[in-house]
């Protein structure tokens, strides 16, 4: 059975002309152009941790490749070829079609080929690799902001926080309309990795990382690699109409600066690339937001609109906790 | 405590001067030099199918690596990077430090330094993606035997089929005494990646996979990638003294041409390149041994010593069966 898992995959893989062999031998053999350097990502999603126990299997699919393009993006790489090691508890073809659609669908919208993987038995356990290219020097990096740079986002933040909780049954929200519902659950499920805006913010951009654990907690890794400080304006996290809807400023301060799961990019770039990176965005089609600022210190503090130091319960999403 | 356990991790992590970035950013970036080609194999180990429940955290690291080394082998690769992604039902240091060392004891062997990966919570699970390197056409494939080759292994085959029976209590083998059955069961947990003499067969050997699945189904493989069938001597196959001393010859042909998870190589080399072959294993200080011969058709045929077929109960090793 493991054989016709394999091949049912197999027969859905697409073809780019730099892969020498794909999926069907031990490994894979890809091209890398000569002078191009490759970026690695890898990470493993498992039922409950990162996706809720139901999730339609095509959701499944696109966001395990999606948060590993997002993590390519954040480095601004170009997407090319991916693995995909698969972990089931039964071999079951019907889950492996409709996973196999959001995977592919979302690979085939980045040019990205799938070139090999495995398939084994045990707990629902998807681990994918991503590889991507980045010319020399043209790489984005967490640890070259510097003090006087502004902060960015990309898109809005807090929606897949707010999915979640809405997935499980927080009695604290207010009851959303089923299609402001089914626009937060589109995000935790469907993250969109910011490649193109990415890759059009190399040499402009200072530092870069993609929000998976939290706003706040994430800009801190920033800062930590970067030896700065920063200060964000909680009145300027950028909320969508449906988050907008659900939860009043106030009380969206939370899913908004520590939620994860949003996959946005946060970046740093010197203030006199402002008007740059707006034009960039823009022709990208994607948000951004100016929320904050490079600061000499160590710490991220957010700021209300008085300019008192707002401190969350907790600043980010660990696996290990709860 | 996510963050702690990378932070063990990173302070561990060898370097490598093609490492532009390891482990710490959104994902790794390496060289690749001009005109090599890339190869990538991925597999993922879980608890309870690949290694039995109690065994030590130094024989899962090692192993974790070892079986994906031993696919870049298959390919006459040369090892260079890797990333590892771990879920563990608790962060737990101790364990992960255990992990590591056996983890990183082969990556020094083998000069492969890890960049990077993710630590989650979940069922213990282990998907590692190793990264490798070969020249244009210097690459070994399951697809190229050619009718009139001869089939050949690497070291001995069956040890690790047979300590698994022993772990599992199995009361049809003879009371092994503690030294033998500490040699099978290091042939399990530590399989050693045949990677230097496959490199030495490049341009030599015509096809080549590693022994995994078991002889029979992953000779298989070859014979459908480059279709032909094969023929091979039951009583040719090499067994370890630890083996040969716990089982008699007949009794062994189960685990010798069916059990999985020995990690050799088999690989298939014109007669006429026989005593080259013979020359450049002793060089490499590895036994090989010729046990049948590439013919036509599409089906591997195993043979006792009168020529007559014996069919196993089952000819390899499927993760979704049992």
């Amino acid at each position: 059975m493991e054989f016709e898992l394999i091949a049912r995959v197999r027969a859905r893989a697409a073809l780019r002309a730099d892969v020498e062999l794909g999926i069907g031998d031990d490994a894979a053999i890809v091209r890398v152009p000569d002078g191009m350097r490759l970026v690695v990502a890898t990470d493993t999603l498992n039922v409950g941790v990162h996706f809720p126990e139901g999730t339609a299997p095509a959701d499944i699919g696109w966001k395990a490749l999606a948060v590993n393009l997002s993590d390519l993006a954040a480095m601004a790489a170009d997407p090319a070829w991916c693995t995909l090691s698969l972990s089931l508890p039964r071999a079951d073809a019907a889950w492996l079609d409709g996973f196999l659609d959001g995977f592919l669908e979302l690979a085939a919208r980045h040019g990205v080929v799938l070139v090999g993987g495995d398939t084994t038995r045990g707990p629902l356990s998807i681990c994918v690799t991503a590889l991507g290219l980045v010319a020399p020097e043209r790489e984005l990096r967490r640890g070259r902001a510097a003090v006087g740079d502004e902060v960015w986002v990309t898109g809005t933040l807090g929606d897949a926080a707010a999915a979640l909780k809405l997935a499980g049954g927080d009695g604290s929200m207010a009851a959303a309309d089923p299609g402001q519902a089914r626009r937060l659950r589109d995000r935790l499920d469907r993250p969109e990795p910011r490649v193109a805006v990415a890759r059009a913010l190399a040499g402009i951009a200072s530092a870069c990382i993609d929000v998976s654990d939290g706003l706040l907690a994430d800009l801190g890794h920033v800062c930590s690699a970067s030896g700065v400080g920063a200060e964000v304006v909680l009145e300027a996290l950028p909320a969508s109409p449906a988050l907008a809807a659900l939860l009043p400023a106030r009380a969206r301060r939370a899913v908004q600066a520590c939620g994860g799961d949003d996959y946005e990019l946060c970046f740093t770039a010197p203030v006199q690339r402002r008007d740059e990176v707006a034009r960039i965005a823009a022709g990208c089609g994607v948000a951004v937001t100016r929320i904050g600022a490079v600061v000499a210190g160590e710490r991220v503090r957010a700021l209300d609109a008085q300019g008192a130091e707002w401190t969350p319960e907790r600043s980010g999403h660990d696996h290990f906790a709860g």
